[in-house]
């Protein structure tokens, strides 16, 4: 590729700070996936005072700062009497750079399979910055050029587009109905896209109460999923962070515990079940890579040597608290969530029976909402656009905010629908959110 | 970009994990920059006994694990008495998601304005996953396409190399002289790339004892290197990790605190100064970016927006341990480094010593050394290729570990050097290594 030359400007422009051009840097950078991130973040700071649906933060009224140092203790305890580290040992593993994989990959190991019932190699992981490095990491391993192309059910997580727009891949949307994905539009997606020649290198969920939609895919559908992945020579991307938070039934197998062909790349989060302020995530990559030699080595270790140019190793003193809390519990993250589940459990049953206060089935307010069976979000219809606009209204007049779904994906029907979080608002605190956001749909609808 | 049709591989492959060919990764993986860091960690690993020169870790011996205690404790105490936040917003800031741009980056400037003379804007600073995550952000944002090249000094630091590969940006290497870069070399490496169409967003040095070379610039070339980047519309990337540890004389102004015109885009580490397991870093970038509609911001916000699709925000828990020390020494980290200073000092001083006992000059041993006024390493040249064949034979039949220059630049010479790193080994272990260094080049030389 050449161009024109271009000359020097030297002496051309005024003395002063150095100015760029907002279209001389990557194009991510005008890209509407992290306008949307900003935006969102911005009316949230700009309204405090109000009752947010909005974020899908984790509820932090069981936490207290002294957690951190008791957790740092026992992952020091086990350093020194489960693993028989000297004292030198012991300092080296919080004071230096450490592995690149991370140092808390075996009792990640234990946690799935007290909690997932998943075997999995403890080489086959990578400990991340929280789940949105590893993804960036899957992204930047099977984006080798323009033709590589990411499918992703749609409405989708933010993050997923935000981290495929950081390596330049197209992100294709899949349709998906009140039970997941829509196989059947997957396929067609997949057809299509190899007729233009491009390469469709794996599809992105989140199998258990999806963000945004909430929806679950059952278990014949997991099946069902797993073979057309193979039959379509396609990763499947699994990313379960909501998965634990029940509200009522068993918690269904995850795609990985399924996946006896290798087609599942796992994509785990601590942020919820853990401490979101580790910042503490992983992957779980066990396919196998086989270079032009014939050797052969773990996808997991592809994606170390990408994260060795990233961010070197996640803090080891990050990955000691979230060790010390795993300890704590056996290794068992649905039973020390217990009273998070519990509470999340509440708070759903408190936004479903407000919403049916405020809008009677039958009643003709056009407002409908779906039911998940856990998770942290609620889906909500009204028969007008809920956009960015409206959310302003909201916030500024109601005091209320919310998100409006057209941030996570084109679908049809997006523009008239909202996200509600029932992670961080409790108790009464929910009615009077509820009390004010049909305040606003009420006088909308007129 | 049409190419032929792609026919899924329905059924064509036998069951059993998914195969990944290493081909179908991205091209970094298969990159000499990434296989770089691979080797030189295995080496350390396959020989743990060995007396390692290589690795450029800070000295671990004043480390004590109850430190991230008391420092996690000094912040808490200063988010309560000095910033008067209540319970609620002090366990809030240790369990939450937090502010993308980072939360000590008000303490960051305190010890800017302490120890380096640089009048920072807190706004203008992204704390980082470690100066890793600064400089991948700061590369992701400046290449928007196949014309977007980076220079960097040579031989450089292979981080800066890798993050380059991972948004697919070339580096043209820049000369470096015993006196830091060379300016002509510069302006000949920019007029050239951009006759060729090309477009140098950018150059990469390290001013203060620079890895791998020690190599300083003096303060009037610093001037003139500004100068020159003004003329040539450029910026400069400064990263300074080893600035701390002067062995004489005082330190010397980084180009930041020179930088009237905001050439400079400052990479900042604690990985060194403050507790490397924490794994926080920062970058100054107080350019300004203005947009299509004329307004404008701080390219800290755009780099911002990147890193909330790759890491979200760091750690608040590693930000505090960081935050903790910066607060125990009034921010004043050349002082809280007193002990590391001396400790550098002493053992440059022993292995310059050592070396000169060895290889007397006028002896005719082919063999020199430059003498660096601080920093972590020592480059030494010999009179036969000191390439990745010697080290394997150093550490297995001399017990003796050191880096071939090679890993680090292509220029003249470079394939008769190498690094010796004298931050971890100190006393006697630093003569018996040499005693084993010098086994090695006098069987080499016969």
């Amino acid at each position: 590729m050449v161009t024109a030359p271009l000359e020097p400007k030297a002496g051309s422009r005024p003395a002063g700070p150095a100015t760029l051009e907002l279209t001389d840097l990557h194009a991510s950078l005008t890209d509407p996936a992290l306008g949307s991130m900003t935006f969102l973040n911005e009316i949230a700071q700009r309204f405090p005072e109000a009752i947010s649906f909005a974020p899908g933060r984790p509820y932090e009224g069981f936490f207290e700062t002294s957690l951190v140092h008791q957790y740092l203790e026992r992952y020091e305890r086990h350093l020194r009497e489960d693993r028989r580290l000297g004292e030198d040992e012991v300092r080296r593993t919080f004071y230096q750079y450490g592995r690149t994989k991370g140092i808390v990959h075996e009792l990640i190991t234990r946690h799935l399979a007290v909690d997932e019932d998943i075997v999995a190699d403890p080489e086959a992981i990578v400990v991340t910055v929280g789940c949105q490095e590893a993804m960036f990491l899957v992204l930047r391993a099977l984006r080798t050029g323009p033709r590589d192309v990411l499918l992703a059910v749609s409405p989708t997580y933010v993050g997923i587009t935000g981290a495929a727009r950081l390596v330049d891949m197209p992100v294709l949307e899949v349709r998906e109905g009140p039970h997941g994905i829509d196989p059947a539009h997957l396929e067609e997606v997949v057809l299509d896209a190899r007729a233009q020649g491009l390469r469709p290198r794996a599809c992105y969920l989140i199998p258990d109460f999806s963000n945004p939609s909430g929806v679950s895919i059952d278990v014949p559908a997991r099946q069902a999923l797993l073979d057309l992945a193979e039959r379509l020579d396609l990763l499947l991307l699994e990313d379960n962070p909501y998965g634990y938070f029940t509200a009522d039934g068993a918690p269904l197998p995850t795609l990985k515990s399924l996946d006896t062909r290798g087609r599942v790349v796992y994509l785990g989060s601590f942020a919820k079940t853990g401490l979101p302020g580790a910042r503490v995530g992983y992957v779980l990559a066990d396919q196998r890579v086989t270079a032009a030699d014939g050797t052969s080595g773990l996808l997991a270790d592809e994606l170390s040597k990408l994260k060795s140019m990233l961010t070197v190793n996640t803090s080891p003193i990050a990955q000691a608290v979230i060790a010390g809390k795993l300890l704590t519990h056996d290794c068992a993250l649905r039973e020390a969530n217990a009273r998070e589940i519990a509470l999340y459990r509440d708070n759903r049953e408190r936004l479903l029976a407000g919403l049916a206060h405020h809008f009677p089935q039958d009643s003709g307010s056009g407002v409908t909402w779906n039911v998940p069976h856990g998770g942290f979000f609620i889906v909500v219809t009204v028969p007008f656009p809920a956009d960015d606009a409206l959310l302003e209204v909201s916030a500024r007049e109601h005091g209320v905010l919310w998100t409006p779904m057209s941030h996570f994906g084109t679908g049809p029907g997006t523009e008239c629908q909202l996200r509600l979080s029932l992670s961080s608002v409790t108790g009464p605190r929910i009615d009077e959110g509820l009390r004010r956001l049909a305040a606003l749909i009420g006088r909308h609808r007129l």
